[in-house]
């Protein structure tokens, strides 16, 4: 299964007086390796609401935590597919931490493609479908 | 069952380009319900670090999307307790849009009680889930 | 001289692995206390931008850094305004730690009108003036 | 004059309901220049912290905004060194906006070492500074 991989350090804001990551900053970084992997895709949400007048909001989100992660940490993020419906996607979500050789969290999200306009749910545009599919997990 | 509840405005760095509160921020109204719930009962983060040992990691996060907030929306979050075990809570929480009388999001929090010397999961103490009883969902 | 006051605690999320309030949400603290003093006067940056076309960009901020605040510290912002020219206003803020009885950290906001359609500076609308001036320092 | 350059995209997170970068968040760019420019320099707050008891906080944070960012504008941000006193530094940044080549902001942050035992205003060890000088404007 091909999976899409991003790597960054954790930054000294991200941390709480715990000296760890924040737990919601886990799905900040979620939406970065998200907004990533639509890159390496040839789009992102600012285009695909100006070319197809859709936005992805979030239906669901999840994550459980493993091992915390600290300041200064090499973090890299895996993404996978899990489903694509015709106006769904789930992504599965890997955190972990390259310094300590662990996994910190894994969760997902679940976008539901919405025509701007009528704001109702629509079709996931062909096009995008297709770049997607090769990420799913099989 | 008695509830928690807190009553806020949605700020304007909440938000996010597509003119509702970033998802990610639901999981910080969730935390911040979670601090004034523990005031409310005569305790916080920092006296139960200081007095017990005890840091309360979260294991587990979730958030069901329902309706967006926007800036200046009042929100209202009602905290239940799902779960109360030995070594862990687990916390559910609704978000209600006051400002158009609907649900925003619901979703929960699983924490474990951890003693901050030896790192391991460890009881809640007993006069700690003494208050939280309560709350408990029948 | 009349000053808006308004008070809140120091949440969790706040804080970095100093254990102290990150320097950034000085920022935000400032921008609350700005929202709360707007709604004290019957408007917002909603409805300011809807009823009359204005938004107001930030052109400077400044803080300096006192005394650091830890979380759960009750903070009492007081705003008044240094000077209102035709299209600016520069609003002064005292971040008291209400909890340790002292001075955290001072600063100030520029901000500018904006015609939102044409996106130049423009009047600050009288009606809005009359409502600030009581604020002038003099 | 050398300066040290870091570049990366706008996160959508970073936006606010105006559709630009939150004013609060070009402080946290900031910051996130200057812990890649530690980093590249062979320390970084957590080893200045565990091998010498220094801290770095903040005393002032100043911003200056001339042109809005968007969602995933390219930004380059470009440090350089105003001062180094004894026990502070002043820091100068420019925030660059590549996609559209335009200036995006300037400011600076002054940070004072402080000895993490006694919590007073201590030399910046030598070494350090023999690090930061290359990077003074002269």
């Amino acid at each position: 299964m091909p999976t899409f991989k991003t790597t960054f350090r954790v930054s000294w804001v991200d941390t709480d007086a715990a000296q760890i990551v924040h737990f919601s900053n886990y799905f900040r970084y979620f939406e970065r390796a998200e907004e990533e992997f639509y890159r390496s895709l040839g789009f992102n949400f600012e285009s695909l609401s100006r070319e197809s007048s859709i936005i992805l909001p979030r239906v669901e989100a999840h994550c459980n935590y493993r091992n915390p992660l600290k300041f200064n940490d090499i973090v890299e993020i895996e993404l996978s597919i899990k489903e694509i419906r015709e106006k769904a996607v789930k992504y599965l979500f890997k955190v972990y931490n390259k310094t300590e050789e662990k996994l910190a969290a894994e969760g997902h999200l679940v976008v539901v493609a919405v025509d701007k306009n009528s704001m109702k749910a629509t079709k996931i545009p062909e096009e995008i479908v297709k770049r997607l599919m090769p990420y799913m997990e099989t």
